[in-house]
């Protein structure tokens, strides 16, 4: 009995099996769950990411600082597409066969550095060994009751952003150099500007661009049920349209607003660039340009 | 620069260098993080323990379900340690090489049959390949404000518990057989009874057995500050002392009662053994019939 196809049948599969809990508002298939504690003030926010060695970083080219930077920055991301305020993390770590405390200094440093800086403070995790490292990060963040951007929000009509430019961790992976590189080993989890999207435009549906724009886009129009019609997206300086459409790894964050909303041309210096349109149509499908744009994105479960 | 010397090390290393948190009330070191929610009626416990394919499991001996199960028991023992209950957990799931869509079945299967009867809800997760299984489990659990058992609590003249028999985990992992393997390969996290240390016996510290009652009851020790005085504790039938004492994964719990409290001989049917008693003296140390009793369960960080 082979893998279901992708991760979107796999997470179908384990969503249709998994009962509903109290106090859940949102669980499985979306950035990050959200939970309603009793009497809280607002909801909060979980996410889970792994980060393997040998498939997010290599220990020959990333150093240690990078790694914990990355493990941090991929959780801290799935808070910024919901509006979240970061509180809490917990590091589960593998630690590799030949890795020492230098390594482990490195990379607590990097995580630390990033978990800090976002107010989230590390307050727990596991430890074991393993040929390789691997670690999991988990990151709890709030926000307003009700408020969290989702992916299911988007509406006809509404129109479809991008912050950034895309396609620099693509062209990073494959260069090894320059800022290209750069935003591949150190990405910027997008956090004041998921605040900004949900108290100042009003973002109807938000996700982060973690496995690509051609990929992320079909996710947010299905949990839509929505087509999207769009135009290249702005490309960062030397990568191909391929890198921009289909490399994963930019966290930048990819939103919808209201046709009616007037967003600015950029949020503190970083570019908001509408690239196109929701609309009614085959829910999950996306035209470039009016043509069919396969989702080629980033799956961990396609590649068997 | 080689790895700190063992888990307890390492643990604080991590735990010098990381921020406190606001809200947070009891961050790295003890079973499970506090967090104390803006206006919620409880506190908040949080946990996440990795379970690897060779170091938790193989494939070749445990059934996917057996797996899922063991998992999610890692958590919620954690959870149970604290007198919590559970709430939610979310999966972050590696599948190895060679796992077909029946393995993964059976391993969310067996996950969800344990996470469904806790009342945990599987609400998210994370999924990608390696080599082997690796998943990382993350529990979250509830308690009333300022109640969780902690490791901390211990006082001098304080009794010394453990519930059921020790040892079953180490004897089934050594013969494959019989009620211990079932133990080995199905452990119970003790919910219910974490809660009546809580609630009726007001325990004064608590935590559970996974890595052999001689080096749980030295980081109780160093948590309070006290040595522990003890006699040999129950051992499950056919194992040994040195798999009572030293052997992992009885997910049994370790609590300490005031000299004043009347414990029940069982509850429920689980024993609950009074084995010694805390004293001021050298902190961390632990003697067994007087002599000092060797740290010597399992330690991820020790086999270096």
């Amino acid at each position: 009995m082979p893998l279901p196809s992708g991760e979107l049948d796999f997470i179908d599969r384990i969503r249709a099996r998994a009962a509903p809990g109290s106090g859940v508002v949102l669980g499985i298939g979306d950035d990050c769950a959200i939970v309603r504690p009793g009497g809280a003030a607002e909801d909060w926010l979980y996410t889970t990411d792994l980060l393997i060695e040998g498939t997010h970083f290599l220990r020959t080219t990333h150093t240690a600082a990078d790694a914990g930077w990355k493990a941090d920055a991929r959780g801290l991301s799935d808070v910024a597409a919901m509006g979240g305020t970061p509180r809490f993390c917990l590091l589960s770590l593998a630690i590799g066969d030949g890795v020492d405390a230098r390594w482990v200094d490195g990379f607590y440093r990097g995580l630390l550095s990033l978990a800090e800086a976002s107010g989230a403070a590390l307050i727990g995790g596991d430890v074991a060994r393993d040929a390789h490292v691997i670690c999991d990060i988990v990151v709890a963040g709030t926000v307003p009751r009700g408020k969290a951007l989702r992916r299911d929000g988007a509406r006809a009509g509404d129109a479809i952003y991008v912050s950034g430019e895309l396609g620099g961790s693509a062209l990073g992976l494959a260069t090894g150099r320059g800022k290209a590189w750069a935003r591949h080993k150190r990405p910027q989890p997008r956090l004041a500007l998921g605040r900004f999207l949900r108290e100042k435009l009003h973002a109807t549906s938000a996700m982060d661009l973690s496995d690509g724009l051609s990929l992320d886009l079909r996710r947010l129009c299905l949990a839509s049920h929505l087509q999207a019609e769009i135009a290249a997206p702005p490309l960062f300086p030397g990568a191909t349209l391929e890198q921009a459409l289909h490399g994963g790894e930019d966290y930048e964050l990819l939103f919808t607003l209201s046709a009616r909303t007037r967003a600015p041309q950029d949020f503190e210096g970083l570019p908001l660039t509408r690239i196109g349109t929701m609309r009614k149509g085959s829910p999950g499908a996306v035209l470039l340009d009016g043509a069919p744009l396969p989702a080629l994105g980033y799956d961990h479960l396609r590649r068997l």
